[in-house]
């Protein structure tokens, strides 16, 4: 290279697909702070003040919550080569094209892995995986909360009661779920939960919430074998994130700010209203995108308020579109992943970004595209009005 | 909790420890730009940008160069996951902790390691380790470059060759060396290298900048097994960093905007000015702490200049002198590691801040607290003078 790359210098986006979301802007803001050092006192505690608000969030008194210094996917993963020992047996409830990945996963963390399937876009019926248990007879089962590739939320409130009374541990994938929809880890049962950064947090990728229940830890404190990964072995990292704090890796301080900031942001706003509020957002996105005769992958009732996955009607090019949302009006939304490639669009409307002038930009630019002016922003300006 | 932690407001400091050191005020800025997709067309063409730049940086034409997403830990074990079959053989030259802790990360791997060693603080001599070889007959051979635990520079100019005559692949750490000295990839003939972030690159932890070369990179398509990690499986993520650009986890956009800056930095100034400038830094500071009484732990000729490990004198308590450094001066050191534990300081100058005003600073406090004034920073302000 003889001459270097200029000063960075993005176009402006407004992000509305699976995630990365939109930072907030009191998130970038925390990300441009000097750094502290790993080990300084003060650092250790924005750690405890993050782990705290992490609980809360999480709805969890588990001591065993931080943030996993990779992104979403290394929480997958770190809760599987933890609780797994080679050669038990795990039960990978898969929906999508995500808890497809948790196969993978598990297999590589050793496991005898059991799947039990539905088409992608449904969710599952509990008592048809509470008959798999008792027939595969599973140590872990795995399933996730809200299927990013599908826009489906699958109900979770009695699985851990369900793994429990068959001596299993559940573990859920929550990465387009957090701070977006109600997660409910010590109610529900949960033993491990993963999420990530970028998405109903509005920071940036790079972290991995995590929390692991007493059942959990004790899973893990009582293994034969050594976790396989070291980065990711909670036998150590733990002593970093517990009361020793004793040094394992350099933690990514940069993005604990970040983190930081943007449970401060969740939990200013209120749980229950940030639920209400995606809820909120959702509906009149949906009507909008039903009157422009885009039509929810997922049954009604288990649409994510937050991943608002659509069909893509015959005739429209997905490429095209999407092309012109993102150059014409600086827009990103989601193509189709897997099986629904070139056939879903996935508009997001997560944390920050779960606001009305997401839901009328979007409709504005995506009825242009789809030569309907009017027709959309009309339908969502309605429910907006009903509800003032 | 029934308040919320308040704004996010660290005390300044000055980090001259091991790592992290201060990110650079641009990198800093950098960091709160907002975010594009991790799919998005200006995004992809800054992932290479930033390979480019980190190309020249390793001095390497290997395709396959790009940082992980995750901390230098995850680095090392990217290398070994990929390289290593289980059963297989694999020779660790082990001069201090980070070499230590390779020997664990390769045996998670399913390697059967072999172990070099030399007394903590020493270098090896290249014969030692061909003898070895010649002995043990191993596939893959890990070493450190530049030990963080120790301060010091192993050469390995001749490594790779010998490693290859011996049809072995070579894994070097330049964790604290990248930014800083020279690290030679191509000429050197290394097969496997990972670095840091948050050290000679001056931006946040959070990534590892890693290369291999085509014969690492033909091991690696050629593997019977899968690689246990998926998140650090390269057969997978190198359709993400390669052409193809195939989604496999989302980036971390943020670190990436924060190192493509930290590189321009580097190329702005050059290398060879930059390998320059910490040269004349540590002698300046070598002088002062020598004049302190302070005595390196590496041997003459192989302390790094970046990171000055001095043993503490007898009669001087290592916690007091480091709390007293860091609240009357904001100033951060390190202190020892494993067996230096408490009878060690690590002084770091590295990247950005190696720099006369960090040496002459962090002299001053210390001879503040060892009742010396004046000793340390006169011979320091000597040695600058004498090369003016």
């Amino acid at each position: 290279m003889t001459t270097l790359p200029g000063q960075l210098n993005p176009t402006p986006r407004l992000l509305l697909g699976p995630g990365p979301s939109d930072a907030h802007p009191r998130v970038l803001s925390a990300m441009a702070t000097p750094l502290l050092g790993h080990l300084d006192p003060q650092f250790l505690q924005l750690m405890t003040e993050t782990q705290q608000m992490l609980r809360q969030v999480y709805q969890t008194t588990n001591p065993l919550t931080f943030p996993v210094s990779a992104t979403g996917m290394a929480g997958m993963e770190t809760c599987l080569v933890n609780l797994v020992e080679p050669g038990e047996r795990v039960l990978v409830c898969a929906k999508g094209y995500f808890g497809g990945r948790m196969i993978d996963v598990a297999g590589r963390a050793g496991a005898e892995v059991g799947v039990l399937e539905v088409p992608w876009g449904q969710v599952f019926d509990l008592d048809q995986i509470r008959d798999r248990i008792r027939a595969f007879r599973p140590r872990v089962v795995g399933i996730v909360h809200a299927e990013t590739s599908t826009g489906a939320w699958q109900p979770l409130a009695e699985l851990g009661r369900i793994c429990h009374e068959h001596d299993a541990l559940l573990i859920i994938d929550t990465v387009t779920s957090l701070g977006c929809v109600e997660v409910a880890i010590d109610a529900w049962e949960v033993d491990a939960v993963y999420s990530c950064s970028q998405k109903g947090l509005s920071c940036p990728p790079g972290l991995s919430p995590i929390s692991f229940s007493p059942r959990a830890v004790e899973k893990l404190t009582s293994r034969k074998s050594k976790v396989q990964s070291w980065y990711l072995d909670l036998t150590m990292v733990q002593s970093y994130w517990g009361s020793e704090r004793a040094y394992h890796h350099t933690a990514p301080i940069t993005m604990i700010y970040a983190l930081r900031e943007g449970l401060r942001l969740v939990l200013e706003e209120g749980l229950t209203a940030r639920w209400q509020r995606h809820l909120h957002n959702h509906r009149a996105l949906k009507a909008g995108l039903t009157a422009l005769g885009l039509h929810y992958i997922a049954p009604e009732g288990h649409q994510l308020p937050q991943l608002n996955a659509v069909r893509i009607p015959d005739g429209v090019d997905d490429l095209t579109i999407r092309k012109r949302l993102l150059t014409e009006f600086g827009i990103e939304i989601g193509g189709g992943l897997g099986e629904f490639k070139g056939k879903a669009w996935r508009i997001g409307l997560m944390g920050h970004n779960s606001r009305p002038s997401c839901v009328l930009q979007v409709l504005a630019a995506l009825e242009h595209c789809l030569n309907q002016p009017g027709v959309g922003v009309a339908a969502a300006e309605a429910v907006y009005a009903q509800a003032a």
